[in-house]
């Protein structure tokens, strides 16, 4: 793969889209989500949500897709689907994303976003899903059963999600490029095959901050080293203090040889609005505890208003249930309203002027 | 393989299962259908569709997927999905299918089916997948580009068809057991994962007579070796009289040794309702002359009032839509419930009971 070779067109393209953003926001429809696993942490926040929320407020049409079924791609059964997708759309809320403009929807509830799986995956060979780098990392490390049907298609599966709504601009990070190529393959050949219905969607690089857990691992919520939107004060206050850091006293930020430090560092000058040299420069000698005390100010300070409205959603489910059906609702129609260009196109729409 | 092995209790079983139609025809049934690439023959009509009547009219509800989704998995675009969809339909009510007993529809139009692949791929590994015998041949003969996502998880779609209505009743010829093995195996599996939803849907194995085209080939309309269903006399006198014989002047019944000739004896007597010995030996040292004779003037005869029947269906184009229409009607609403019942057993209903 030549990727250094790729990421800088798409690094310099998404730099062009960004200034497309700003002079005309109603252009754009992003397509962007999540697995309903669990909660989200500050690396999710301040990875993507944040991100999506940005786009949003710019002016540009956001989807959320609670992928429910990609949640089987690793696991036999998914536990607790109800509470996770619950706690997602608090998640998102809390952290900005408004609703009325929004489309939250979960995957098993749009019929017609699915069935688009079965022309998509008739536009790409086994060599091509094989190809896609997720995949090709579960074929690789998976026991000897070998990876399910489902993850092999999700390639194609997320070309459905993002091409039903005729979404034209997609967040990613740098890795999740080829994703992206296949659905564009894919809307290139369905063009090309059946007239033209949709959109290339073009891929937004968002260079997401690398907040590690706090024992210096990627941070996850499995692994305990995360800090959790909906952590306490208290829980916030426990994590920093327990978090890793290194035998040099003095402060610096150098995420290359200092990783611990840096991200700690990185943390607190995201929430607080610091650039992170200048935050670790005004730490200095004052070594690793007044780091923590500051990184706990900070995040404790930032997400303090998220937090409550985030317990506030929580403590009505009613209305995260409504959201989540307006939102099956309202993408129901769109994959409906598509699914039918799609067999008008294919020519499976039979007898319909008698 | 040990197809040996499993072939003969499949037979057996087979066996079992014919009685108990004969005794109880409402407990079963039956799921079938073709892809539309073009109208029936011969071949198809003494191979599965006179089965298939021969089930309707014994009391078993029948299901016939018209899968034109399934068109794609070995080309990449369907030619003429409309036309061969009605003719497909017109061959089934010509050769005697009762549409107010049968469900007729097509894959494209029954989206609740569709949804059915994404829980089901999640049962079923690639491994699995690669081991179905249709899947492995075109995976060894596919061009270099290889095939398509379409082919490699149609074993799993194809257990879709058979479980959105509950089918519990197979006809296969044994060539094709082990696609319906995917398909119990998904069954049995959502059942354990998620509770009892579906039957484990059971094989008839059909001894289906082994008809030649007229070159001494595998029938089929694209080598212009098939008398079709719609053939007229004609045609039918014509196909037969350059149909391949041997050098053997004397008329007998040897499918091993003289396959053109017995191929040409049997068509005879599958439509004349005699013995293929029999009738072999009532044409004796007439030759090759006498005997096309004889077949012609038989299938002619047999096939008079199909063909008339068939011509007619075509004449009224309208009523055969509504034929569709209804069928994909009821496909849909048997679908939808089914899909309601997996979604509650799987935790994908959210805020069901508030």
């Amino acid at each position: 793969m030549t990727s250094t070779v790729e990421i800088s067109p798409a690094a310099r393209r998404s730099a062009e889209l960004e200034a497309e953003i700003t002079a005309d926001p109603s252009r754009f429809r992003v397509l962007t989500g999540d697995r309903p696993t669990g909660p989200l942490h500050l690396g999710h926040y301040f990875g993507t949500l944040h991100n999506r929320v940005r786009l949003q407020r710019q002016g540009v049409e956001l989807g959320l897709v609670i992928a429910d079924y990609q949640v089987l791609t690793d696991r036999d059964v998914a536990e607790d689907l109800e509470g996770h997708v619950i706690t997602l759309i608090a998640d998102y809320l809390a952290a900005g994303v408004d609703p009325d403009e929004a489309m939250i929807f979960t995957h098993s509830a749009v019929t017609a976003l699915n069935q688009l799986l079965l022309p998509f995956l008739s536009l790409v060979t086994v060599p091509e899903l094989q190809r896609n780098p997720t995949v090709k990392d579960e074929i690789a490390h998976s026991r000897q059963s070998g990876v399910s049907g489902l993850m092999f298609t999700y390639p194609a599966h997320q070309a459905a999600d993002i091409l039903f709504c005729r979404a034209n601009l997609v967040p990613v990070g740098s890795d999740q490029l080829p994703h992206l190529e296949l659905t564009r393959t894919i809307a290139r050949r369905f063009n090309d095959r059946y007239g033209p219905v949709f959109p290339e969607p073009e891929a937004l690089l968002s260079a997401a901050p690398l907040l590690l857990g706090t024992d210096g691992a990627k941070m996850s919520k499995s692994r305990g080293n995360a800090i959790m939107l909906g952590s306490s004060s208290q829980e916030t206050a426990r994590l920093i203090r327990g978090a890793k850091t290194d035998a040099q006293r003095h402060i610096t930020y150098e995420p290359g040889t200092r990783p611990e430090v840096s991200s700690l560092v990185l943390l607190g000058a995201l929430c607080s609005g610091r650039d992170p040299v200048e935050l670790a420069g005004s730490i200095g000698s004052g070594g690793a505890a007044v780091l923590k005390a500051e990184v706990t100010e900070a995040v404790n300070a930032c997400f303090a208003p998220l937090r409550a409205r985030r317990a506030e959603l929580l403590a009505d489910p009613g209305y995260l249930h409504q959201v989540l059906r307006e939102g099956n609702a309202r993408a129901e129609e769109r994959a409906e309203a598509t699914l039918a260009r799609v067999r008008e196109a294919m020519g499976t729409v039979y007898g319909a002027s008698r």
